[in-house]
């Protein structure tokens, strides 16, 4: 056996350009194994904060109390969700717990298509809903890059890009054009005898490079899906629980009541939960539902001890303030800056698009990786791309990044974007706008990497962010 | 918004006759709200034992210090996986790690779906394999409920049942008859341009009534399935790490090796973890996975526990002493009680399947269901029912189980049996061999429930399983 020849969960997230191995995490600072301490702009996950002492006490005792209790009544279930749903509209009443984002979204498409009894689904293009076999049949995100392709029940719509689709800031009727081509598409798949089953998307459009679409977008979309006997399914896997900073949901910021909305791992600060919500009516369509775990002890106890966090160190308001206070200062950044093209997003899910140069908009996809590094390598600062051109430098950290830690971002982002693209500085592959390179060469970049697998002799600075905190 | 109408998760188990508000668990013991201690010969998903302290300090320990760390590399990935796939055969090197046992077998369909290039998949009739959509349409359990019905891609055989199928103990040659039955099935897709792409099975097949299937039956139908350029998956979701106290995999029994296996929660003593492990050759056709949250450093810490403490405490050694007795034990009770029709199983996955009479094995689904109850309310040992007739007391108790709780759950077994089909007591529904009734009428079932949903005034009594164990 070739013990080393396994397959890895982990994505190549920093592992590319110089593997970073954190070894404990507090808040919104994680460590290293050499003791340098990070800023941590990526852990959507750690909703609350890493290791959040109210959500570890409550896993802890009930780890130690009743882990597995299936096939038994439950109280905590029972309590757990009826405080989870408290936080959706009346209409939205039944729960469902299970173990991931993905087994959440793969729920919601079974709902939908027992209650619509149709199979087909529309889709945002480049959009991406999950890791499960009948979750990547409808992410284009995955099937543009396998064999498979597109399925025939599958019917991709643009996303509303309003900076590099084909109607963009400057448009009023954006919003109507996007719809007008959703139209079409749908319509033509009526025409080709596919019935529609349901629309599947985030309404803060994480996945697709932290897009924010125009605010009458859904009210006019979801209206179509509703007409072509659709049902509209909101992922708020990665936007749900106050990150948008206005309210708990993302869809709520469009004045929309999706007909399913699927929840993630930010539930459970972490710990794999996720739940689907949804009407009596189309609970009733699938009848019975059983998972092993979901809704397990330790779960429940976790997932309230999240909520409750939320309400008592007023997360939320928090994310809305430090959200306008850095979006505003991202907004500085792009007027200063020839790359920094697009600065977008709410509460505490923001974006910062790397473009060549303002006019043409064309993806920087290198420089923005190198940006990445720079930070993370200078400044001690995580962050990571999205985007179909992986050129969206974006800033989704634990709910308690505070006003200290925007500045932080702000200063260092403003450093390395004055340095990055300064002409002469050697580099390969990267033309920014003014045909100047990125200071950081391929094989800067490969020595960097090299060094950091084989463990350099001298440890890093320490960098600690606790004094600013 | 209605705060009650909530879909639980929990199944049935124990709530359609008697709810059960189980508070805590410890080892193979669990207690009710009113303080009532049952043995617990249910849940084979806590594996070492409910609340095992090393596994709960292991979770404890890790989650106070590191919960999520997508994206980073994370040396207690590498030192588990390694750790794990060293209890597997050498050319199953590669491990994928997950949420839960239905995210592996998503994982295990997609690998081989990849690999072969074909769709098409041979089941078992009445088999389950998971609660998302790709696993209900291969779960003959699920779909023949569902008005989806079979899809055209799935090939169902009979599964190996010498005590209820066409094929019995009496016959030397039931091996051969049931594969060349698989044969036959299989030739017809084939002749009708269908392409097998796998095989997925339990090989002590536990969702079917823990039947045992004859010793050569997997050589003969592993090589069947791969002349017809299929691969095999072994699902070891409910049977692995030792359950079957002969090996640390139930496949192992059979002298088959599987192309891919699948694994579920007692990898995590109940922590929402899994895994998949397949051979480099089917990995590589896969090409790059990501799973946000599978391998995470809770789930490999408590992961490598729940493997130390197997080791440690020697349980699968364990298992196959007591197993071996218990199973002698109820060879015992099988002939001495008319209903008790059949006695197998392995290790600690013990079965008897409860029959009218022992002529015509005629399942005897509600005395099945009223021998679990019985033995829950008067003697506090849990057990369930599976199989396609809900008739086969299942025995699936955590590995801890000791010899004296098999003689407990023997006696428990001996009394509710000589008295459940006794001639002349009251009973509505259950007819048994001699025509007589189960002592248990519909109506005492009723007013049970009802007195337990809305709480006895006086408290049952305590008992405890301590001084025994």
């Amino acid at each position: 056996m070739e013990g080393g020849s396994i397959c890895s969960t982990v994505s190549s997230l920093h592992c590319d350009t110089a593997p970073l191995k954190i070894v404990r995490a507090q808040k919104q600072y994680m460590t290293d194994s050499l003791g340098v301490q990070y800023l941590d702009c990526v852990s959507n996950i750690a909703h609350v904060g890493h290791c959040h002492p109210q959500v570890v006490t409550a896993g802890k005792n009930q780890m130690a109390t009743l882990v597995s209790a299936q096939g038994f009544v439950n109280d905590s279930l029972t309590k757990y969700v009826k405080q989870l749903i408290s936080y959706f509209p009346d209409v939205l009443s039944v729960c469902y717990l299970v173990n991931s984002g993905s087994e959440a979204n793969d729920l919601a498409l079974r709902l939908a298509r027992s209650y619509t009894n149709r199979m087909d689904v529309v889709v945002f293009d480049e959009a991406y809903h999950g890791n499960l076999g009948n979750l990547i049949d409808i992410s284009p995100k995955m099937f543009n890059r396998m064999a498979q392709g597109k399925r025939e029940f599958v019917h991709v719509i643009p996303y509303p890009d309003t900076y590099q689709g084909s109607y963009r800031d400057d448009d009023p009727q954006a919003a109507e054009k996007y719809v007008k081509e959703a139209d079409r598409i749908i319509t033509q798949a009526t025409c080709n005898n596919r019935q529609i089953s349901c629309f599947i998307s985030e309404c803060l459009i994480v996945n697709c490079g932290i897009v924010v679409p125009p605010r009458n977008y859904f009210r006019l979309l979801y209206n179509l899906i509703h007409e072509a006997g659709g049902v509209c399914i909101a992922d708020e896997v990665q936007t749900g629980l106050g990150r948008t900073g206005e309210h708990f949901w993302a869809f709520e910021q469009y004045g929309v009541i999706p007909d399913i909305v699927t929840v993630g791992k930010p539930l459970g600060n972490g710990h794999p939960m996720a739940a689907v919500i949804t009407t009596q009516e189309i609970a009733d369509a699938l009848g019975e539902y059983y998972s092993t775990f979901g809704g397990n002890p330790v779960a429940c106890a976790i997932g309230m001890a999240v909520l409750d966090v939320i309400e008592n160190e007023k997360l939320i308001q928090s994310a809305k303030a430090v959200g306008k206070t850095l979006l505003e200062n991202l907004q500085i950044l792009k007027t200063k800056h020839a790359v920094a093209g697009d600065v977008r997003g709410m509460g505490l899910c923001l974006g910062i698009e790397i473009v060549q140069d303002k006019c043409s908009r064309k993806p920087a996809t290198e420089l923005a990786q190198s940006i990445v590094y720079r930070l993370k390598e200078d400044h001690h600062i995580l962050v990571q791309v999205e985007g179909p051109s992986h050129n969206v430098i974006a800033v989704t950290p634990p709910m308690c990044f505070t006003q200290l830690n925007a500045r932080s971002l702000f200063n260092a982002l403003d450093i390395v974007l004055s340095t990055c693209y300064q002409p002469g500085t050697v580099c390969t592959n990267i033309v920014d706008a003014q045909g100047s390179r990125s200071i950081l060469s391929m094989e800067d970049l490969d020595s960097l990497k090299k060094e950091n697998v084989e463990g350099p002799e001298a440890k890093r600075p320490r960098t600690s962010y606790d004094d600013i905190d």
